[in-house]
């Protein structure tokens, strides 16, 4: 009786900016994959959706993978935040089981590409999971640049102090918690570091690792007003922004 | 009159394991160095000094590229930890400082290859940045996948939550401060774990991206003991390990 070899998916971090970031395993990975889903995110980030293509054709060694693209169930608005997460992502495993179930034959293989590394503040493992609960298949994941480790480099920082932690936090974390030590601010629309006090150190960077990089460092109070306003310009002019912080309480 | 150029090195992150987790990036500036300087660990860790050679090796288009090892100062033993850490980076920087103004002519690159990314528990670029207060030298740092990424790729985890942050911390931390919410765990040499309530979640893993990799996970009170004892014996195994976890609170 022949082995009927199930669906693979490869999720690959892309790392978060430079194309330069993606690793060899994530090339061999991106060679290896016949179907690519690209789930469509609603926002007018069809610049990612670029990064995305150019990493293929720049990658791929052989022509003939296809893309498909996942149409983005609507968000319920209003309720309360993480239980309308979770419904988004039942809606979406929804979706992404019948077009793997349709795109994808059994031995066939697909690929996610998830910005920056598939851990970090992303749904596509969380979501395939669900998916997998549904239908036959299996995964594995190729780690990928972060934003963080991106800061740290462009900055020529290190992330940790000797033997102290660092916390990875969202800005609205920071605005419920304040900082203690160190802390990466991502996901935030707001420039949470506003709450922190002004001998805070600060070493920000937007669209990290792309020829739109900004970066600035200092202490909150002297440079906070600053990239407060480069970050509202840079974002009108981009129609988004992609931007992530360190933050040191001052000794 | 002759532009003369500086001395430049690349601090560059070779990832936390698997030689393929190099990025392309990573692999051009290695092809843009002339010398990589090794310092050299005191420990047995004879394994970790050979995948370096092998990544060179297998990586860098051209020969002609040597290796300088740079000596470790002893580290005084007692006294206050953190102090010792500092007297110790001040006797690296003045090794480090003299090695490059003799073996790297000017306008030629040199490299230093740091495991993982550079920015994570690592203290080559504190030394550079001591070194370069005494010699003319520029350096730029090449991002790497670091073990936390390792770790859960491997496990094909999420390693934040939906909003929610994660601390990335040391044994000793963990052991003086206890765990709440995510937290991964580095730089352990006491299975700390065993400090968290029996109910916690773990995912341990070791020798991350290698043939000798080991992965488990649970709760600390199911798999904790197994997770010591697999601990101890590959320790004395191979002579040295390199392990990490994430835990997460129960909810
Ligand atoms: C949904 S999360 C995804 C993070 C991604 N998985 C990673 O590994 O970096 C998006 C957040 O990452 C940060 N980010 C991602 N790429 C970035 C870049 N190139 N420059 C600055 N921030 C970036 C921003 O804080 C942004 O709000
Ligand atoms: C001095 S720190 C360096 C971390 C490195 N810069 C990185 O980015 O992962 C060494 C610690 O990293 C973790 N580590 C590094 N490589 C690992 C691997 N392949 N498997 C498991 N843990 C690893 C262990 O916790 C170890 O104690």
């Amino acid at each position: 009786m022949a082995r009927v070899a199930g669906r693979r998916i490869h999720v690959i971090g892309i790392g978060a900016g430079d194309p330069e970031y993606i690793t060899v395993q994530a090339i061999e990975a991106l060679n290896d994959a016949d179907v690519f889903f690209v789930p469509e995110k609603g926002e007018a980030k069809s610049d990612l959706v670029a990064v995305r293509r150019r990493i293929c054709q720049r990658f791929i060694r052989e022509p003939g993978y296809r893309f498909v693209e996942l149409p983005d169930p609507p968000r319920s608005a209003g309720g309360e935040y993480r239980r309308a997460v979770s419904d988004w992502h039942v809606a979406r495993a929804r979706i992404w089981a019948s077009a793997i179930a349709t795109e994808l034959d059994c031995g066939a293989v697909g690929a996610f590409l998830a910005w920056g590394d598939p851990s970090l503040y992303d749904s596509t493992l969380r979501i395939l999971d669900a998916v997998a609960a549904d239908i036959d298949l299996s995964y594995d994941v190729i780690p990928g640049i972060t934003a963080v480790q991106a800061l740290t480099a462009r900055h020529r920082i290190p992330l940790t102090e000797v033997g102290e932690p660092v916390l990875i936090t969202t800005g609205r974390q920071l605005r419920v918690n304040g900082l203690s030590g160190s802390a990466v601010v991502m996901l935030d629309a707001e420039c949470s570091f506003r709450v922190c006090p002004a001998d805070t150190r600060i070493w920000w960077g937007a669209y990290l690792g792309t020829d739109d990089e900004l970066l600035v460092s200092g202490r909150v109070g002297e440079v906070g007003e600053r990239i407060a306003s480069l970050r509202a310009d840079a974002r009108a002019r981009h129609g988004w922004i992609m931007d992530t912080y360190l933050l040191r309480s001052a000794d």
